[in-house]
């Protein structure tokens, strides 16, 4: 194992400036704050939070932190846990399909709450959010797959080490520290794929968050730790995994740019076809009425895990690859309120949805569908989806993004308050107190 | 792997009862409070502990619970963080020799913040604290010798188990929570042995004591998690060890009346020597000034980590053979003050220490030592030490804990206050409120 190797990040997370990050690093960053701060609004009444709210409040320190889109404010480091939970339990955010990390949910609450908390000015809060995310990537890239396959949760497990580089870098800690910070980060992993399907799945980034973020603070007051913690024999590497690529560690590129965001409140497996849905129903100004039937060609992975033809709740309507193309089809969207238990109980959706067919067709891969409508008048449209939206190779225009906030936000907060959010992440680097965007996210 | 090993956890946590309890049962578990209740104030001036108030001081919670032998009062989640790591911070907690788990770091300072903060009497306290370390035992004794060999601290990783088992417990959860409670635990584990030798050694079992507790609030609030965290094939045992023993899960015995306590402040090494020194000592009435030389004969291993001959500080004073015999001798005592700088640099001690001779021999097991003292008259004596003191051959009588707790707590808390603790702790059973432990060892 090369010597240094945690030293070498630590350097480089503290050497970090937004002066440093190109212009399309910048607005990488800026997408992934938007699409992460929506995720937390809209998932801040779900039963989740409102379980874990109940079980922690007694115990919450001064209220120096907003809970996104609810009115409760508390101590920044359970601020950290609970906006983590509320961005990752509707399983909505970022993804990096490379390593399967969801970047933000660890790094982005702890940063937030923090601005809130000490000055930090907008460049400075886009400068963390960047350097803990590469922190995230470059390890979670070096184990890679070995690391996930032996079952670990990676965005928890990785997801420590961005929040306290993110932390570290806001609290000005120097490269020492630095190092101290990474070591208590490499003793508080989070997260078993066992625990997917429960709660505590959206737990891990949390925990995460608020793991890192102690751990900043405890390396900031001197408190130490060892400084090998990734590459020594007992430490983090080769601890929790069986194979590890120091490649990952070079200081090259910008993995961020890799960052992939949701266009619908589901498994990314069905996104394909809810995208040609779309795209046959945008062209051809298509109502429900006038279709015969939906013939839909998937991976044979989709009918493993969507196969539910005639869901009854919104839960399962995530699980059913009929639901899915009929509310592209009459709601022309696919957003949380599409698998809400009134929607998918709609009679209009109910009827369209057993006109669904769906076959596999081995050739197609996982990001690809093809469909074919069938009109009442006999007409045949038909659309293949080489890379469905929201992919790398075909990503989600910023105006998508912002379609996707407005619909997680709006059902919470009002349209103005939603606007003024979604321009204080666009103009993140421009503020002079960073803060405001979490304090703006509350509801009062 | 079985089924329902998790289920059946739960199930003999939740049945757990004092009236259960064999006696010997019970008196282990006060030594063991007692122990550990001395180890949490004799740490609690530590710089260790300093430096994590200083840094989570801004983020407290209302004052629910007392760090013991501090005046600071805290939310009963960073009590057990902060009194888990003030505990184990002079490494003179309790040791399960067979699997290397300090068994009460993790759990006494969960349930003792706990019973501070909701009515809990002493029969639930003990009860409490033995089905915690029972169920730390199980899992320890399930993944023993692969888990700890891979390099994971197995006090902090078994730990939050442990925590949430006994926090669990006294909350009164049903099976259900249980399960949800040792899922919620089992994704978060503390700990890597390359912390060893920096302050992130002791934050592991007060972390897990944070984590478990943590755990057990959630479970309680409904927050769900895996019911087969344990078992399943992206669970807890498959996940973190290499090997699992599932023999260690039957409902057996009690190993708790396995566990052992340190009589002297320094590696278990080095105990044999001292022991020796001591008992010469106190048969022969021997002063220093009487003593020509000092010749000990010790396992291997002792020379590997204690070969300091001449140390300067007091914590190159517990790397010291010499220092070790010397303080035997001068002061009858190895206790932390004799490891203090103070100590280590008195005239006599350097004198003496310079008289001490040690030489390997293979032939000696690691818990034993030939001490042989000439005297100044030319008298020669001499002992076998084949158990020394504090092993569980032979363990510490009650006396001795309680001459232990003095010398912990003395420098601390006045000496009616330290009695006062002493008499609670033997007692514990007894107490209507069990807070009155935790609440007693606080300084105004």
């Amino acid at each position: 194992m090369p010597e240094e190797l945690t030293r070498r990040l630590a350097r480089f997370i503290v050497a970090s400036g937004f002066e440093n990050l190109p212009e399309p690093v910048r607005h990488e960053a800026r997408r992934t704050l938007l699409n992460w701060v929506g995720c937390a609004i809209g998932g801040s009444q779900h039963e989740t939070m409102t379980k874990a709210i109940a079980a922690l409040a007694p115990f919450f320190g001064p209220g120096q932190a907003t809970l996104l889109g609810r009115g409760e404010r508390t101590d920044i480091l359970h601020a950290a846990l609970l906006n983590g939970i509320s961005s990752h339990v509707l399983d909505f955010d970022d993804t990096h399909i490379e390593t399967a990390i969801h970047l933000a949910a660890p790094v982005a609450p702890a940063i937030l709450a923090l601005a809130e908390h000490r000055p930090a000015n907008g460049r400075e809060l886009i400068n963390a959010l960047v350097v803990g995310i590469e922190t995230e990537l470059r390890i979670g890239m070096a184990v890679t797959p070995a690391h996930y396959k032996a079952g670990w949760h990676i965005t928890g497990t990785v997801g420590v080490f961005g929040s306290a580089a993110a932390a570290g870098r806001l609290l000005g800690l120097n490269e020492q520290q630095m190092c101290w910070a990474l070591g208590l980060a490499a003793a508080q992993p989070v997260g078993l794929q066992e625990m997917f399907g429960s709660m505590t799945k959206s737990f891990h980034p949390g925990r995460a968050a608020q793991n890192g973020m102690t751990a900043a603070l405890l390396a900031g007051a001197g408190y130490t730790a060892s400084e090998r913690a990734l590459e020594a024999k007992r430490g983090w590497l080769n601890v929790l995994s069986s194979a590890c690529n120091h490649a990952a560690f070079a200081d090259a590129g910008w993995e961020i740019l890799n960052n992939s965001y949701k266009p619908f409140a589901c498994g990314l497996v069905v996104h394909p076809v809810i995208d040609g849905c779309l795209r046959l129903r945008n062209r051809n100004g298509l109502a429900a009425e006038m279709i015969d039937r939906i013939e839909v060609a998937v991976h044979p992975r989709v009918l493993d895990v969507t196969a539910i033809a005639d869901p009854k709740t919104g839960l399962e309507g995530k699980f059913s690859v009929n639901h899915a193309a009929a509310v592209a089809i009459v709601e022309g969207a696919a957003g949380e309120r599409q698998f809400s238990d009134e929607i998918v109980r709609a009679p209009a959706i109910v009827a369209l949805r057993r006109r669904v067919f769906a076959t596999i067709d081995p050739s197609l891969g996982k990001a690809q569908a093809r469909v074919t409508i069938l009109l009442k008048t006999g007409e045949r449209l038909a659309v293949f989806v080489e890379h469905a939206i929201g992919s790398v190779e075909n990503p989600m225009s910023d105006a998508m993004l912002e379609d996707k906030f407005r619909g997680l936000s709006e059902a919470i907060l009002s349209s103005g308050t939603t606007r003024r959010i979604i321009d204080l992440c666009w103009g993140a680097d421009r503020l002079a107190d960073a803060g405001e965007i979490a304090r703006s996210a509350g509801r009062s």
